[in-house]
């Protein structure tokens, strides 16, 4: 192959492609350069003047390296590889690392391998890590545990990159057997390592990064970043649908730049369709104040570098032509999209087709539980205070306020006040295993919400005023093998949206998927939900046991801050 | 181990070692930071507040990450890598990228694997460059050939880094098949390829780089420079003893600044003495106004990252413990040297012991000449006009000049003018081959020098002004197995100093062969070489068939532009 690229580099053969008069970026200088870029099969091989095969005409146009995320569960965007791909190649990302946590935590192995298989047949460098933290925290049940063992057993596989986020942090610190095993077997197969560790400072964060950890994308704090980068990690500016800190962009220097990367982390089909990807980050951290060309290199040089991808992430000879023709250095509106040196999207549609999606049956049919019953709701407490969890909007934190509570029958009474049940229903071991909780101030009224994604677990949770409208739900999502429910008890109507990947994801294209799941959302605000909560989403992450403060689990209420379980009784 | 990092980092247990009281580099934010340095086995594990088993007192001093060489022939300082490494460690550089393209060219794979060996036993790591161009050119007789096939061969062998400076340009731009196969092999390998490319620019400078090849150590131009660095290539700032371009530090801005990295090439052992190593080329691109935080920068995690070392290059937990205490960031005089966590050397004296040095019979007596004769340095010339080499001081590069010359006896008369006879004798095969050329103004009077040191393939170099003692001069090359020699014509003294590795170099102590050394050199300008020349190793690159102009090979006069021999008629 590298004849071929010589020959045309040199002129002496026409390239198979010429982006003709373009103005491109040159990360590597910080320059905007003017020429043609030659490319021939998957390489850029040479800037200058050139003709083609085949000619795009770019004048007028900036062309940019394919966007690099840095970190994404494609899971939230409840699609498959596929129909994800077809949402964001046409953005610009042409690689993406992509952490199959979620999917891993219901189907185990086989969840990484569905979605390592099913990003073959798109173009988007799909690199997958393996998730380090299979569950999250032992205080939950999930469908699969990857041990030391296991993390020993399969990082070496060939379509696995890395070892994903270690987000048991305090495993680390406390030198955990099983913990320490993972870290050693990623370094025994020499593979990058992610990070997860908000807020963890000092000596707490040199023992963290003891463990050969490279990246953090979760810190906010001008001091914790500079410290993280001080450290020799790689700090992520993330622009999730949920989680973001593209606000740590006004926190790059000249001298600190190539530290930062961009990833999306979790991000909704309907801000990928809508808003748009990295592209979007790109847009907002510029109109923020950020250099273009400095925000490029982030999501280009940086992260390809951070992750060790050679000859990737710039627009140069044997460089691999992922390449972005955007309308400008403001708006980023892709017009063309290259990977691995062919069109594949154009006017922000994609060119490929994504109609036949790889399904196999072992990660379909996830939601294993008894039938539920309204008594199964019940909620005993033995004070007359009680925790009741909040969240703090825009974000995952959630707060604890505590709140007098009225009994009734044994059970406390929520209709007419500002509170709601909240229900973690273990759905993978069929153990019977139901966590209660209060939540105030979420607005639903009149009946209940579920869905099968909770993090990191992905039990079923439900909010709701009612016992027998929540076990509704929870029979509902059995019923349709996963996915979003809404129950109205007046009208006694029952709404859902199936999510048959895992419970997670849909095997529905995104177009059709996502006017279905806006719909629901819309019907839950009309029963009261907030507009500041993202009605279903938010309501996924109040078991997130890794994430301050206050969490509920199918084992119960959990205090992150002191990593236990803690009483409802205030 | 992981464990034993952790449980220091958060102060359970006592560090091995800590630098208390530093001020150190922080390469990742340009900062400088204060505060001590944790150290456990080969590691940093902290820095903040720390106590150690062992602690050294670094107030007044700042630490700043070991230097890493980007590009070193371990051979031009005609020392053992045992002695090489007892001069540069205690200068602070504990890592270098190695290329033993010189005793490979002597004595082919033997001649890599036994720099890898006698490095073992040193505190610095040495990643050796299998070298990829022996011969350097097609045009002259070496010691051994390294084809594709050899190079495919050995790319492979753990103790191979990566490829070695890829000098044959016009090989890669003209598709040459073995050229394709040694740069694929290297590619397959996943292994990282040296460039070297003078004066390459434009389309053929894309087609080069199609090869795949990401540094350039011989670019000086600003343009240059800018072009190579916008193709994605790194560019070395050299300081060697007859090459530099220090000067390349004026072109790094801080959006280009991450592709520079240092390097020395070819550096004699008297400039690593009295002079240093890269320290000596930190203090100079320092006092040239380079900002120092940048300059270490270059000399360390630029380095690492364009040689994919990970966690090296950087003060930062889990991060390598190559450490160098300097008195401050202008002088950079090394007060200690930490490699792999333990101190290797204080106050410029190495603290390891190099007495036992590796010597394997293979890299010994490798001169095989026929007896030479006056005779064999009749130089017959068919024109009054001759073509002589010239050489610009302070480089490589030659010139041609045409002189008039006198004839006598079939024979140049070179004596009573600023001419010289040149003539290189191959020394490998036995062939027989002499190849003869007139020199210009070199200063040498009444008599001959010679060495065994002729860049690339290293034959026989002798320069004279007197047939009978440049026969001599080579008998003696012979006799003593290797190294330089002075034969005056009037005295009938013949001085010489062994370098029985090779050819190459001496497996004696540093001290003592550099006394030696200088001696010579002194005695060399004592008979009128110019003091402007380095005296034998000014000599020893008039052969370098591919740096411009004219060169002398065994097989004959090189015309190095037009890559062809050409006749020394005028």
């Amino acid at each position: 192959m590298l004849e071929k690229y010589i020959k045309a580099a040199r002129r002496e053969v026409k390239a198979e492609l010429v982006l003709k008069n373009a103005s491109y970026v040159d990360v590597f200088t910080g320059e905007i350069r003017k020429g043609d870029i030659a490319v021939v099969g998957e390489k850029i091989v040479g800037t200058g003047e050139y003709e083609g095969e085949k000619e795009i005409d770019c004048a007028g146009l900036t062309v940019v390296p394919g966007y690099i995320d840095g970190h994404v569960h494609i899971e939230s965007s409840q699609l498959s590889p596929e129909e994800f791909a077809s949402l964001i190649v046409p953005r610009g990302t042409t690689t993406i690392i992509a952490d199959p946590h979620e999917i891993t935590n219901v189907c185990g192995m086989a969840g990484c391998e569905y979605i390592a298989k099913a990003s073959v047949n798109v173009p988007l460098d799909v690199k997958i890590q393996l998730p380090s933290c299979v569950p999250a925290t032992p205080f939950e049940t999930s469908g699969a545990i990857l041990s030391g063992k296991d993390i020993e057993k399969n990082i070496t596989n060939s379509y696995i990159f890395g070892l994903g986020e270690f987000m048991n942090y305090p495993g680390v610190l406390l030198c955990d057997k099983d913990v320490i095993q993972k870290l050693e077997a990623a370094h025994s197969a020499g593979k990058v390592i992610d990070g997860h560790a908000p807020a963890v400072y000092g000596h707490e964060l040199n023992a963290y990064l003891c463990g050969g950890i490279t990246t953090d994308h979760e810190c906010v704090e001008k001091e914790e970043i500079e410290e993280k980068i001080s450290k020799g990690m790689y700090v992520h500016i993330r622009h999730g649908s949920s989680t973001q800190n593209l606000g740590n962009a006004k926190y790059i220097t000249p001298a600190n730049m190539r530290r930062f990367i961009l990833c999306t982390d979790d991000r909704h089909a309907a801000d990928l369709k809508e808003k748009g990807h990295l592209d979007d980050a790109l847009r907002k951290i510029v109109a923020g104040g950020l250099d273009p060309v400095t925000a490029v290199t982030c999501a280009t040089l940086n992260a390809a570098e951070c992750y060790g991808l050679k000859f990737r992430g710039g627009i140069a000879p044997f460089w691999l032509a992922d390449l972005v023709a955007v309308d400008n250095l403001e708006n980023f509106k892709a017009k063309y999209v290259i990977k691995n040196g062919k069109l594949v999207a154009e006017n922000g549609k994609p060119l490929f087709d994504t109609s036949k999606r790889y399904l196999p049956a072992n990660v379909l049919n996830t939601v294993h539980v008894k039938d539920l019953k309204p008594e199964d709701f019940i909620l005993n407490v033995n004070s007359d205070k009680a925790k009741a969890m909040t969240i703090e909007p825009g974000g995952v934190v959630t707060g604890c306020e505590i709140v007098d509570i009225e009994k009734a029958n044994g059970d406390v009474v929520v209709k007419g006040t500002d509170l709601l049940k909240l229900a973690v229903v273990e759905r993978h071991k069929m153990t019977g295993n139901i966590g209660k909780a209060l939540f105030k101030g979420y607005g639903l009224k009149g009946g209940a919400m579920g869905i099968t994604i909770a993090h990191d677990s992905h039990n079923i949770i439900l909010m709701g005023d009612d016992n027998a409208a929540m076990a509704t739900a929870a029979n509902k999502l059995k019923e349709i093998g996963g996915g979003m429910v809404l129950v109205n008890s007046k009208t006694g109507e029952v709404h859902s949206l199936t999510l048959d990947i895992g419970g997670l994801m849909s095997s529905r294209d995104a177009e059709s998927l996502q006017r279905d799941s806006r719909a629901l959302i819309e019907k839950a605000h009309a029963m009261g939900v907030k507009r500041e909560y993202e009605a279903f989403m938010s309501l996924a992450f109040l078991s997130l046991a890794v994430i301050p403060r206050l969490k509920i689990v199918d084992k119960g209420l959990f205090d992150v801050e002191k990593f236990a379980f803690t009483d409802i009784e205030a």
